[in-house]
């Protein structure tokens, strides 16, 4: 069949939802590692990752090889949550390249394609586990779109659109959101302890370790210690949201590692297939899994190409520590880089640098500024994305596999284009 | 690597929240048209097509080709919603093949990868134009397990594991609920005009055409119109949620256009990709397209892969009016099959022939009754499930594409299971 | 202090949401049994008894003096919940003269001043004792407007005066909301028995025996004892709210006591202390009291002059039959009145008689039409209400001790207001 | 009637949820000024007031003229919202003392006879006019025990006897609630400000200007104004709950008066009637007053002997300022015997003196040495209850009336008492 399909009948076509398309006018059409290439075979260096979908590049040969063996092979592709070898080697491979060499042991439900789908089910069995309806969250937490993980997500655009009052959660302030005026969780910990604090008990905490969204605010390890230490003391099941921040986006494959603490539940997504496919895990310790056959379920809760190659990719990736250092290296690169931005602006602006491993943001002045950079970028071949509360935070995750001169390259674009937003 | 996985692995290691591998106790690997393939080597008939997701069959070879040849090429694989060239062509064989010839017009939102979130978007998007919280759900439906979704949905155990009270829907008898006893509508209609009857004024009202897990049951034409103009009268939005009776289940490509009907929204989803990968999208009636840029998102709004073969299974099934012809014909034949059995049992046993097209049912006295006859047909080499609120009925959703003499042989085994748990 | 206070100062202070001082716009001073005197010497009979208040009529001479001696004597007029004397002698006379003569075994808890915190206390222990959130209630309901109240009331507009969603109830058909189209309960069985019915199981049902601000709906006795067994069948606690129709307003003390069932929870109100004086009482089966001291309170939780004027109202009215023998035959008088109107105009309007005991009404043909009638009856010097969801009812509530002749000469004004009404 | 009424009936008869006489177990039948009399002839000290509804004492003599004569003219005692002379005096009367010489503009609302309406009713017009659902309270808040009320309501026992999840409001820091170590409202504040909080934007703030129920905690005028200026700036209303704290409880006759704000809404209640009858108030700016007639009702709207009562009261006591001055010099003499007493004891415990006016508390170093005190004052025969969250507050609210030889004795009780339990 002959398309005439291009940018015009999407416009025409899809919802005004639609919101990548509008700051990235162009269609793209192939990727490779970090390189995605437009219909008009114009290139471009990706720091954006798929929202850290892709953590080890576009079609990395290795996995496309599982990947196309699998279709080719006539190998099941759909198979709801029956017994299939892709599974069963997903999960062991999971369990011994991942869980048992830091120590972890956790249960897997598979609760649907996405992210949202893994929040979903966390809240559902904190909830059945302790008979408690609250969730603590944080303020610019971002865990999803349905109604259970849009409660505990900050963004007020994102909340309107449920269209109904949003409530069971209370926010939180996330470590460093008054600076170091108050001491960590003096607010929670203190409406926890006040039997007249009109705090409903709740059934867990809900937390990012780095809010991506949120302006990739990373939390530091005694926060998260401290964190865990008053959930267990107040019998509160700790979950943490590592859709975006684990599979090595911070370094180790879990982004919690470093603060040595092992949370009652995880949410797992974006990367974990390898290859940009739908896949999710919600982890949970074995203690916990009291849910009934079937009483969380779903269609695509298993999608087998995605198992083949979320194996591979554990193999290849965390077998060793290679990965891990790398991540480290590269991030401490980026973080040097935006010192040196920042110390070059500070006398007129206070520009954020923050992050860990490799998700990383260059706080701008403003919302406005921040764009500008995003767009000069852009113009300049490479994708870069915002995210906080006013868009303020240049955001930065670039496939953990980058080459170090193109993300050297993407840094020289992102410098020229501050330089160009802050001397205009 | 050598792996020692099998079902024991996934048995250790998965929630206790599995489901269908506790009824087929055997691993499958390979997958080709109605046939799955067993690690041992058997086969088995597929009357199940991953719940409606299979309505082409497995690994069809045409789809096949594009789905290959799209890893082949690094094509792009996941771009949450930018702008490529397979999202164009998506969009406009969906309209020019599916929308066009049946004069709807509708706006297309991805709202992320699998039915729950097109269901959502849906109650989202009928709230933020109305500005109402309630919808009505029908007795016996089921749109999903996030909360939103879940809040519409019947089943007692699904719904008791949210944890928390789900508010803000009124269930009203499904068609036929009552038999012939009452006409249709009247308490509902009786209460939206009744100013001191307690409802609040809804939404939306959210209905299955055939509610697959509620049993097979098929709304009568009559009554979806009636429904139809009702939501019309009051001014509520009418959502048809098609996930699984929509691309050709009971004949046509939507299961309302025997109705002539045109609902404010429609969610699609399983067999909307064609090969079993997680797509998702949400039509609405172009004026109700008031969503701010980004108000709704995700991380998996348009997995590449499942737009090319979508817009192959379009082109391929969609392009004149056989498929749709002969799914009529299929389900005719099991209609007659299944009458013949009930008719053979009618002095002893009222069994229920139910359903539309290829969304089949056959209603067992008891779901025990109705066990036998699944876990027997899984003896014989038949994969079927049951449905309703007792797992009291046989439900058939077979591969559109199945071959006659598979289809007869697969209902053999049903008569003879079914032979023997009432003569037992 | 001299005081210029009249009407206009009212309007001029008090909030727009003032409604009884709208359609009688004079000034009232005193009272003495059916009749009310204005500031300008005119007189009005009384068929509203403080919509239920008055059932004594006021300012009864006996009860009076009952109240001027607690105050003379200077004896506690205000004690939150501490041991009075009256206290104990009201529970001893209310168990004495009421409960035991009736079978009925209840522990009685003062919820607070008026109806809607019994209605708030029965519902929160019936929540409690079952752990369960869901209410049913009953179209056309009316249980008081704080927001536990309002959530199982039916007025729409009412209702959106909450401002926020109104959930945890769910709406069924009162008796012969459809006529004898549909066998009693057909609709609430089926969803209690369905596993996929969507209906969370309630905590309880709460009902009135004769729906008031409803339309004077009298539901029949065999109505109600089907619905006692079914809340027993299914494990739900039966309320019934007594607060308008209890105390004798359809001839027996309980207004159920004629179906012969006995409530779990009974909640009583409005002339419960036979004066007009605030207090509230939430009847609960002994096994059911498993409240913590202090769980529920409030300050007005014992106004002891109430207490005074309670315990002697039990005496002189429950003593023996007489009062219930009255209220029976005042109540066959007026519905014999009103079946001759009826009569003479149901060539052209149907008019409904509707009622039991001292609680009738007749059904006008429109709200319009029942506001004429009794704005001409304000004209005559009667003051009588309407009710209903389009205000279509005459309601009329004539103190039980009001004379034969009182009441003859008001029925005889409705008659003419009638008349003109629909003659117009 | 002969009666042998006395504890064990009402021990026999009322619900477990009884309180009050659980701590002082005897029976009142007599109360003058400051002094309750017991059945047995003894004598109490009144340091409680009925919870603060007796401000004026009990049974002060020029009000009970007014009551007696109210009773003995057979004037109207019940009449809903209907006009009547006393409601008309009433509101005159409340303008010309109360509004108009604090340059206060209100429309006042009868929303019931208890405070838990008042609030109700405060809290849905708040909604009404912002279409917001959300509300922000603060620890240790206490507003009521119907469901709205006890949704801004901290206390976890109370919250626990709702049964269903308590949601629509956050709670926030009241002042001094972390001593000096955060600004006031940076929490609070920086929510609001913050897109990506996730606090749903409140339609009101709702405070009690000294927390009675939570333990006689008084904030600080500047902390008031703050609040106010902070509600105006983001456009959400402030309710200040006067119901215990009103009424010349501090001084002057609002609680709010001496930090010189104007609330958008007011509630008031318990000493209102002056005579510890059942009334309550919500003020309203006008430009705020747009219920619907009817919009919110309720029986006791408007009891006519505590319109006449309260009248008297504004006249007696508000024509000028001896009663806010004498208030003002009892409480400080309160204050600086506790001052004394704690400063006796600052070796070893951190005694806290705490309130406003006469609204006065000690804090005790536990729960249990506060119901020492209060055990030992009640033998000693003087009625003093405890608050706080542990009970730890020995609270005391006097009449403003009492005598200042009893008010001195009675803190002489209280100091033995402390003695004791510090010494025991």
């Amino acid at each position: 069949m002959t398309t005439t399909a291009d940018h015009s009948t999407t416009i025409a076509y899809e919802s005004e939802v639609r919101s990548y398309s509008r700051g990235w006018p162009t269609t793209f059409t192939h990727a490779k590692g970090s390189t995605l290439t437009a219909e008009d075979g114009r290139e471009y260096t990706d720091f954006f990752a798929g929202a850290g979908t892709m953590n080890y590049g576009h079609n990395h040969p290795e996995l496309k090889k599982v990947v196309i063996d699998h279709f080719l092979e006539d190998r099941l592709v759909h198979g709801l949550d029956m017994f299939t070898d892709v599974r069963s080697q997903f999960l062991e491979t999971f369990n011994n390249l991942i869980l048992e060499p830091r120590d972890l042991d956790y249960k897997v439900a598979f609760p649907g394609p996405g992210g949202a789908n893994a929040v979903e089910a966390a809240l559902k069995l904190a909830r059945k586990v302790t008979g408690r309806e609250s969730v603590v969250n944080f303020t610019n937490a971002f865990h999803g779109m349905t109604l259970g993980a849009l409660s505990v997500t900050g963004n007020s655009l994102k909340r309107g659109g449920a269209g109904i009052p949003l409530v069971h959660a209370t926010p939180m302030p996330f470590d460093d959101y008054f600076g170091q005026i108050v001491p960590d969780f003096m607010y929670l910990e203190r409406l926890l302890t006040d039997g007249g604090s009109g705090l409903n008990k709740p059934a867990a905490v809900i937390v990012e370790t780095v809010q991506g969204e949120g302006g990739i605010n990373a939390a530091r390890a005694e926060w998260l210690r401290g964190l865990s230490e008053l959930c267990t003391k107040h019998g509160i099941l700790l979950i943490i949201d590592d859709i975006q921040m684990g599979c090595g986006r911070t370094g180790g494959f879990f982004s919690f590692e470093e603060a040595g603490i092992k949370p009652d539940m995880v949410t797992l997504s974006k990367s974990i297939s390898g290859y940009g496919m739908p896949l999710a895990l919600t982890l949970m310790k074995p203690e916990l899994d009291i849910w009934e056959p079937g009483e969380h379920n779903g269609t695509f809760r298993g999608f087998a190409p995605a198992f083949a190659s979320g194996t591979k990719a554990f193999e290849l990736f965390w077998s060793d520590d290679e990965l891990e250092k790398s991540t480290i290296a590269k991030g401490a690169y980026i973080e040097s880089r935006f010192n040196q931005i920042a110390a070059r602006y500070a006398d007129d602006h206070e520009l954020l640098v923050k992050g860990r491993g490799l998700a990383r943001g260059l706080g701008m002045p403003s919302g406005d500024l921040a764009g500008k950079v995003t767009t000069r970028a852009f113009e300049e071949g490479l994708l870069v994305e915002t995210s906080g509360p006013d868009d303020e935070v240049v955001k930065l995750l670039p496939a953990l596999t980058i080459p170090e001169d193109q993300l050297r390259d993407g840094l020289d674009i992102i410098e020229n284009a501050v330089d160009e937003a802050l001397t205009a």
